[in-house]
């Protein structure tokens, strides 16, 4: 039923990838483990700097010798006015409050040339110590950025919502690309039309996008387990990325409150918000996401919002409190199981062998 | 792959319903051909009355000897205020005066007890003409009603758009469960979490079902060719219930102007409105629901809205135009054919078993 068009570009044994998620997730450990078990890991390096990057690339070549990939955010413009920080803050001061932090009214603020500068920091990194995958989030770099990265035989692979972003990513040179479902949790990928409404549902997604690019389509978004692996493969998608699945694993660098609310939560729970970030983002619903509901199409874009909620986050996750991080989740958490990535791969390809996959050889 | 619980329940040749659309799109002709072509037919009565539904029952059997279906609403309280009328009608009247129609103050509205009355005359055609299978939409009729229609040998199949809504499915006594994916046109099946959270898509809502329920599931949403049908079946569904896949073919009732709207739209352009009946539903952008944008989440409860917006999409289907109409269309607009009923199904199961699918013998 398949052909293994993309374990054979990716040089790995089953087709899957573990997303990059970024923000602590993707310990070495973790990305090393999936290489190791026969997918993909993968660093969710959105927000790392150049050195943090090369650091955690050498460690990650001491445990394993398999290829693993690398995830970055492609700087988009942004701008804010003086006003709506005031009101963005006005609006996170009383959480602040509840967390006893201090009240703000002025934060240092990231500006786009220095967001900029960092990327093609990361870009150098990247291309310096020679990791062989490279997947881009929030839009398609530049020619020249996707020109020297093919240069230095690094397969590239970015992210789309849409058929247009599929076709767009197709155009730009990337080797393949990642479909996002409605499903999907973290961030949305979207970066040409950025409103909500292009939250297509992978049954949807996925025929329709493999039916209009020549290039292997790999789907995420809900894909827990070995059905849903056969279902992607069924549909058109050549591997999956997941995320969910690997966050909860022990290996992942998740913090223990987020990966329980995994654990307990329905498929009803994971809900859109833009109020950690100013993106919209699929997260299990908590006291901030309801706090901040009211105010959510007014906040500042990404990444402003993201830096302004950041004390608030992090004190948070210090005080293991559950209801002031964002708790990242796709709309499958029913199926999530707190294991070891080993057992976790293993057990998806003993089902999708179940319900027909055929292992390349 | 399959055991074929469903097909053999409802004495069928494939795992495929057509969806009841109600409004006219389900014609005798569209629910035969489907039948005759080894699916099963179904009525969309939602609106209908007794008698009508017994002269489509009758004019159905005399164009098929095969099993097929009929689709009720099962009645919601409602109630609307004097000034929640008059505002909604301030918002029509715009409209109304782009189409030369009379503004209006006042409208006859449908009150709870005849709805419920409606209802039961409806139930009782059905037990009356002996239609083999009967499926509910907006709810789990009493258990009065179940009892009855259980001991006619009637089969029961409900709507899920949650775990939680297909478990209440199989205590109330339904034989089968759709599950409605987010991806899926008309209108949203949520019955107990009314508001718009619970849109999951398939690839997350049958898996997590599936382990919830012991019923046979059914999948709805986005479900277009072979590939969906296999999709679903890979991860748990028994079968699949396609909507706008039918809706385009020749024999379906549907506006030309709506098929054709389907036929060149993108998979981003069907949006979920109230608008039109005062439930959520999904349908193709057009200048009433964006007119209507900001307001609809003020708008009466169905079926006040849908009462009220009548003599609009009336006088714009009869004028052929496809602003004030509702569009109805799942997020597989792309994937939409204009074919006959009988080509659709053979180029289904062609392409499912290639897939892997095996037939009953």
């Amino acid at each position: 039923m398949l052909n293994h068009e993309m374990t054979e570009l990716l040089k790995i044994k089953y087709p899957i990838i573990q997303a990059p998620m970024a923000g602590g997730v993707t310990t070495s450990r973790l990305v090393a483990e999936v290489s190791n078990s026969g997918g993909l890991g993968m660093i969710g390096a959105g927000y790392m700097s150049a050195d943090q990057i090369r650091e955690q690339i050498r460690e990650i070549k001491q445990l394993t010798s398999k290829p693993f990939g690398i995830n970055l955010f492609v700087p988009n413009e942004f701008e804010v006015t003086k006003n709506e920080l005031e009101s963005a803050n006005q609006f996170l001061n009383p959480i602040r409050q509840q967390l006893n932090l201090h009240q703000k009214d002025q934060v240092e603020l990231p500006n786009f040339k220095d967001v900029f500068e960092k990327f093609i920091d990361q870009i150098k990194v990247i291309m310096e110590e020679k990791v062989p995958i490279c997947t881009f989030t929030f839009g398609i770099p530049s020619r020249e950025v996707i020109a020297e990265l093919k240069q230095s035989n690094i397969i590239l692979m970015g992210t789309a919502t849409t058929v247009t972003e599929a076709i767009e990513n197709q155009k730009a040179g990337m080797d393949m690309v990642v479909v996002q479902g409605s499903e999907a949790g973290g961030h949305r990928g979207n970066f040409i039309n950025c409103s909500q409404e292009s939250l297509i549902g992978l049954m949807s997604l996925i025929p329709q996008v493999v039916d209009n690019v020549s290039i292997p389509v790999v789907a995420a978004g809900g894909i827990m387990d070995g059905r849903g692996l056969m279902a992607a493969i069924c549909l058109g998608a050549k591997g999956v990325q997941m995320g969910t699945a690997f966050l909860t694993c022990m290996e992942s660098g998740a913090n223990k409150v987020h990966k329980e609310a995994i654990l307990n939560a329905n498929e009803d729970q994971p809900v859109l918000t833009r109020s950690f970030s100013g993106k919209w983002a699929r997260g299990i619903k908590n006291k901030f996401i309801v706090e901040m509901q009211n105010h959510e199409k007014h906040l500042p874009d990404f990444p402003i919002q993201n830096t302004l909620t950041q004390d608030i986050r992090k004190t948070s996750a210090a005080q293991n409190n559950q209801d002031f991080i964002s708790l990242w989740s796709g709309q499958s958490p029913r199926l999530a199981k707190n294991q070891t990535v080993e057992l976790l791969i293993k057990n998806i390809m003993a089902e999708a062998k179940k319900l027909g996959f055929i292992e390349a050889k």
